[in-house]
């Protein structure tokens, strides 16, 4: 796969690699939503993935992808986050050796998911320290680095998703997605491009990092004032190397940035329906109220990625 | 269908009937319970059902069974739980008017859930109230009315998720189910017995609603006491006259009725997952810690029916 160059036929080829591994999640329509909007909002539902994030697709596809001799040594990710409890589980599933790389203030329900998977974990003093630490380890025993989202393979997985879009709603115009460091993003843009360039898309950041946004706007990377963000899957900063960034350039139709409030809004929201989303995997119904003039009358889908949020922080967000 | 014998033909009926209407839930393995009890536990997640619980099947089933008729006439129910929203949404989907009898006191998060699926709502001083109006305007009206659980339609719905267990895990040895009025571990009992007689089968009920435990003891239905439980969706009287009763006191092998307690447990180590279930639909899950032993090396799947809970009710029963 080339890396500047990830075409329909490598995400379907993504999709039969991946299939037999994760949930052909339910895309729903939302009666209640869609009435408040006068639109048709469907909901795809990745909070409902195995290992609670869509990430297990992008772990499945990374790890299927590599060679048998990159396989037999393992990978390492420094990740507390969904990246790295799917790519814990996929490795358990795949027979991979996997180690992760953790800040000592690591989330203690997301330390417990990813040891019930097997992973080794090693702890840091800094997410920084951790990933340094990983990257060394990678050099020094060949264990294949995995990024959460500057990889073909990554970018692949996440246009799996527009795939099952496509093929539950044909006819869909307009497609929500969250966007952190826009691998899916950048996979859903080429995904659907290629089926329908009609199709609108947009990507929901946090107003708290909304890095791509300010590149996406200067036509360049360049410095962005990050804040800390509830949407922690969606902040941090990016690589200016990455090559979701230019994908996304070309495609995207609009990047629109979510408050804390909004995003907290969402999960309330979504707790209507008795579904858990965690603030990072919410961004995309959180930017349904304040735009939701431009969606009238439109199909929609609107991706919702994860569920991984302890219930005492899901708990003291919503109090 | 014949009243007293449904048979796995039936079943396999029903399922092909509603297939293209309901989801296809996942049976998912869980690393942390099975570890925790040396078993290997798969969870069958129905409370990712449409609609927020297997009821949806049976919805689907009855209404696809009817008469052209009788779609058109209408059908009523009185319930303001889960198998009122299965049946609501079902009749929307499908075009049949519906009409729900409610108490007054009805939770009102599931009102917006009927109201939402254009379900016409009459309400009454009580549930036994709304139960007989509902029974009364069905004469008069000609609706057909449509019991929560005593009917062949309902028991065969039920047997359709163990047609999906036994699919996903062919040698699955034990089988646990929630247990109210006995509509689903009906069907559950049909289909597994059918198919492997070895299959051991248990059902759940509330220690405080202990009916069908207690007739099965007996041998016949008896006067049982009954206090209220949280998990409403498996309390209440039970119809002595229900066809339930017969299959389930011959083919099921083990009944179990779980304490409040245990059900409260059962509901907080779902949030570990970050699922939310009520709990109704915690009681399988609910009778695992104290009959830990007698699962150790078995290969046990876990019904989860539902999680149709409102955040305030599941934030006070957490606290």
């Amino acid at each position: 796969m080339d890396q500047a160059n990830i075409t329909l036929q490598d995400i379907v080829q993504a999709h039969k690699r991946i299939q037999n591994y994760i949930y052909r999640t339910p895309l729903e329509y939302n009666e209640k939503i869609s009435n408040l909007y006068n639109s048709n909002i469907y909901l795809k539902l990745e909070n409902l993935q195995i290992t609670g994030s869509f990430k297990a697709r992008e772990a499945f596809n990374g790890l299927l992808s590599l060679s048998d001799v990159d396989r037999k040594c393992g990978v390492i990710a420094p990740s507390a986050g969904n990246h790295g409890i799917g790519l814990a589980y996929a490795a358990k599933r795949l027979n991979v050796p996997a180690y992760v790389c953790l800040p000592r203030a690591a989330d203690e329900s997301k330390v417990n998911a990813l040891e019930s998977y097997g992973a080794v974990i090693s702890y840091f003093d800094s997410i920084e320290e951790a990933r340094l630490s990983a990257i060394e380890a990678s050099k020094e025993n060949g264990y294949k680095f995995f990024s959460a989202y500057n990889t073909p393979t990554a970018i692949a997985a996440g246009g799996t998703i527009a795939l099952e879009v496509l093929d539950d709603l044909s006819d869909v115009d307009t497609v929500i997605t969250c966007m952190g460091g826009g691998g899916l993003t950048a996979g859903m843009c080429i995904a659907l491009k290629s089926v329908n360039p009609k199709i609108k898309i947009w990507g929901i950041q946090a107003k708290n990092s909304p890095t791509l946004e300010v590149w996406h706007r200067n036509g360049s990377p360049t410095d962005v004032d990050l804040k800390p963000s509830i949407a922690e899957g969606l902040s941090g900063p990016i690589d200016p190397e990455t090559i979701t960034f230019p994908i996304i350039h070309k495609y995207i139709d609009r990047i629109l940035a979510v408050t804390e409030e909004e995003l907290i809004d969402a999960v309330r929201t979504m707790l209507d329906f008795h579904y858990i989303v965690e603030p990072s995997g919410a961004a995309g119904i959180a930017s349904l109220k304040r735009y939701s003039k431009e969606l009238e009358g439109h199909k929609v889908a609107v991706l919702v990625t994860g569920r991984n949020i302890s219930w005492s922080r899901l708990a003291s967000l919503m109090a």
